[in-house]
Order: C-alpha cells, then sequence, then structure tokens
C-alpha cells in the first residue's frame, strides 16, 4: 500500500467543516475529496488530516494522508484531483510518504491566522475571509495581554465547553500581532490546539483590544482554567490554517 | 440638490459589471446600488462612476456619485447601505461633494490592479481573484518590457478592437510590477483608460513572461496601433480597480 500525503488549500466557506458527517446531506471537505479519488482511483479511501477544521474555516496549508492500492503516478493523481475538485479546494502538493506516517499524529507544530478586519464599515472583498469589528481595537494592549500565553500552559479556560480532550496541556510556541492597513491578523503557533482554542484566543484578544478587561486580564484568565473567564469565540470566517510542521 | 461621493468596494464575481442593463435580468453593480438607494432615499436617483468594469472585474476603491432631494444625513446613509446591499459590495465612504463634482469628468487617474497566480497547481483561496497561470513567468522580463508604456502614447494596440474611443492617447504615470511568493502584480495608473487596456497589456505581458514575444515587443506593439499585433485579454477575475483620484 502507498501512503500518500496532500497538502491542500480551501475556502471553508460554503463547506460543514473539514469531517464527513454521515447523519447530514451537507458538503464537507473530508467526503468532497474522498469523492475525487473515489473517481480517480477507482478505490474508497479514508483520508486523515492533520486536525479537523470547523465550519466556515479556511486552509492554506491543511495536510492530509491516505493509503491506497494504486499505482497512479503522483502527478496524474495531481492533475486528476485538481480538474475534479470544486473550486473552493485545491491541491497544492502532493507526495509519498513513509508507510507510518500519520498527518494528525506526526504533526510537530501548526500554524493559525485570525484576521480582523477593523474599521467602520464592512469589507467586500473580505467577506468571508476575515471578522469585521468597527470598534477600534487597541493592537498594542492586545499584543502585551498576548504575551503570557507563549510557552507551555493548561488552556482549558480557552477550550469550547462541549469538548473536553485529555491533554489541555500545549506549547505555544509563537504569538504574533501584525497590523497591516484596516486588518489585524493574530498567529499563533503551537505544538497542538484544544477545540475552537484560536477562535477563544482571539475572541478574548479582541474583547481586550476594546479595552472590555482590564490589564493583566489574559494571564488571569490563563490560570483559572476556566472557559467562562474569557472572552466569546470569535467567528470561523476568520480563521484559517495557515501551516503544518512535521 | 445635494450630489453625494461614495467610495465602493466589490467583488465583482457573480456581476455583470458595473453598468445596468435594462434589456438583460442581469445582476449589475450600479443596479444593485441604485436599487438600495432607491429603498433608503424613496428616490430614483442615478449613480455615476468613474469608469465601468466589466463582468468580474473587482474594485477596492471605485467612486461614484448621484444627486439627491433627501436631507438624510450622510451617516445613515452609509449605514443604510451597508445594511440593504449584499455582502459583495460595499460603501467604504461617503461624503458631500461640490455641486457639479462628476466622478468620471473630474477623475485626474486611477490605479488598476492585474494579479497573476503564477505556480503549477491553482488556489482555492485565490479563485475569483488572480488568473491562474501555471507556466513560469519571467518577471525581470516582465519589467523591462512594460517600461516603454510609462508616458503619453496612444495605446490603440491595447483597446478592445470592437471598441473606438476618440482619443486613444492616454498618459501612464506609472508601471510596477510586484513578485511576491505566488504573485504577480501589475500596477498601472493613468489618466485614463480605453477599453480593456488594463487585461490586453496584462495579456501581452503575461506572453512575454513566457517568452513567446522577443525582446522590443512591447515598444513595437505599442507603436504599431495595431490591437492584432498584441497579446490575448487577460481574464476579468485578476482585474481590481485600487483607486481614482482627482
Amino acid at each position: 500500500m502507498r501512503n500518500i500525503k496532500l497538502t491542500l488549500e480551501y475556502d471553508g466557506t460554503r463547506f460543514a467543516g473539514w469531517q464527513s458527517q454521515r447523519t447530514k446531506k451537507v458538503p464537507t471537505i473530508q467526503a468532497t475529496i474522498e469523492g475525487a479519488l473515489h473517481q480517480i482511483l477507482q478505490e474508497q479511501v479514508k483520508l486523515v488530516a492533520s486536525g479537523r477544521t470547523d465550519a466556515g474555516v479556511h486552509a492554506q496549508e491543511q495536510v492530509a494522508n491516505f493509503k491506497t492500492g494504486s499505482l497512479l503516478p503522483l502527478a496524474r493523481m495531481h492533475e486528476g484531483m485538481n480538474a475534479l475538485l470544486p473550486a473552493d479546494i485545491s491541491v497544492v502538493n502532493i507526495e509519498e510518504a513513509a508507510v507510518d506516517f500519520h498527518s494528525r499524529f506526526h504533526a510537530k507544530s501548526k500554524v493559525y491566522c485570525y484576521t480582523i478586519l477593523n474599521r467602520v464599515h464592512r469589507s467586500a472583498l473580505l467577506k468571508d475571509r476575515a471578522y469585521f469589528c468597527r470598534f477600534p481595537l487597541k493592537v498594542s494592549l492586545m499584543r502585551q495581554e498576548a504575551a503570557c500565553l507563549l510557552g507551555k500552559h493548561n488552556f482549558k479556560a480557552f477550550q469550547a465547553t462541549a469538548k473536553k480532550e485529555k491533554n489541555p496541556v500545549k506549547n505555544i510556541t509563537q504569538v504574533k500581532i501584525e497590523k497591516k492597513g484596516d486588518c489585524i491578523r493574530i498567529y499563533i503557533q503551537a505544538d497542538g490546539f484544544l477545540y475552537n482554542m484560536v477562535r477563544n484566543i482571539s475572541g478574548t484578544l479582541i474583547d481586550i483590544g476594546r479595552g472590555k478587561f482590564p490589564q493583566g486580564s489574559m494571564k488571569k484568565i490563563l490560570l483559572s482554567k476556566d472557559r467562562k473567564q474569557a472572552g466569546v469565540t470569535a467567528p470561523a470566517c476568520g480563521l484559517c490554517l495557515m501551516k503544518v510542521k512535521y
């Protein structure tokens, strides 16, 4: 069996997230790609991604792998997929991986970017690509408060309440907040993420930027391990999985 | 009568261009905005833009103006428009203009940007925002050949054959070709543009970047004043009106 590693780009707007949902008739990214592979390989394959992305979340470089008995050359598989897949999903790269390569278990770190459009009026060109926030945000304050997230911490305060992961301790190796024109971008790199973690951190940082929380709040929230202390979950459209490192 | 100046942003993908088409039932940007204004002002107004954009062409800052007898405050007009307009059109700015202000006649110069995605496989995130060219383009060659476009010239060679404008002499005051990652962006600023001029210049520059034309071709094409000498019209999706200066 060959183990094929795909690097995928997608616009998550019209999808109900990454994962196939057998019970509901909604388009998912996984099912769409598996469908294309079925046509190309004449074989049912199962795609494993580095992690699931939610409905509306985008990816610049998601990684997924699948096993196949097909001998089809990679180049033809690649061409075939980009010909069959809808315009909002594309295969950026395809390569042969080691037999035991697993996109999720072997991922060393991932980088997410959360984009905020911070101006008075909404943007047509960024409509599905950024969260539109009309209240002026203090980026210097956001940066200052975000600094405490760096390093190994229990991030339970930023985990979706409904989800319980065994290990809520993650290591954030980079937090960068950039401002370019009207856009504020929050980049977070970590060895793993809890469910909704980036969106909950971003929502909290937005509240901080608006002046809703006093100085030192981020640290307090983090230490509280209590989701109720943190800000709202920022909308999915602003989130993009940028890179998976192995 | 008040004369209101609008700065508009739009994603042209699903529109049949700027101009209202009374005979066909297709959505146009002009008609959509006039419709929203009709609801807000309870009055039929006529929007005049700095220039028409074609089907699929985007705008980061298009300027248009209209006259109205309404006394509605600008802030309420602005809020109302962004509430009523579809997500792919937004009003970035609204202001009171001099009574004689005319968005088209008074425009001193306009800046267009043509975006080319230059890599082997298509992009999901740029699907409607860039022209996908899989053949490697030599940007240095494109820059070198584009230099001759600067200044006052008869640009008939880059005018759509079906159209005949009285004055084919335009003054290009800036040509800039940027490469960032997989994207090549051609910025052109001029005091005016012939129909399809940026797309025809861009198509020719793409052919030059591919090595289809020998060195010195751009100058020859320009001097020939013959549309048949130039390259193909680059697709609309790559084009964006960036700014109108008064």
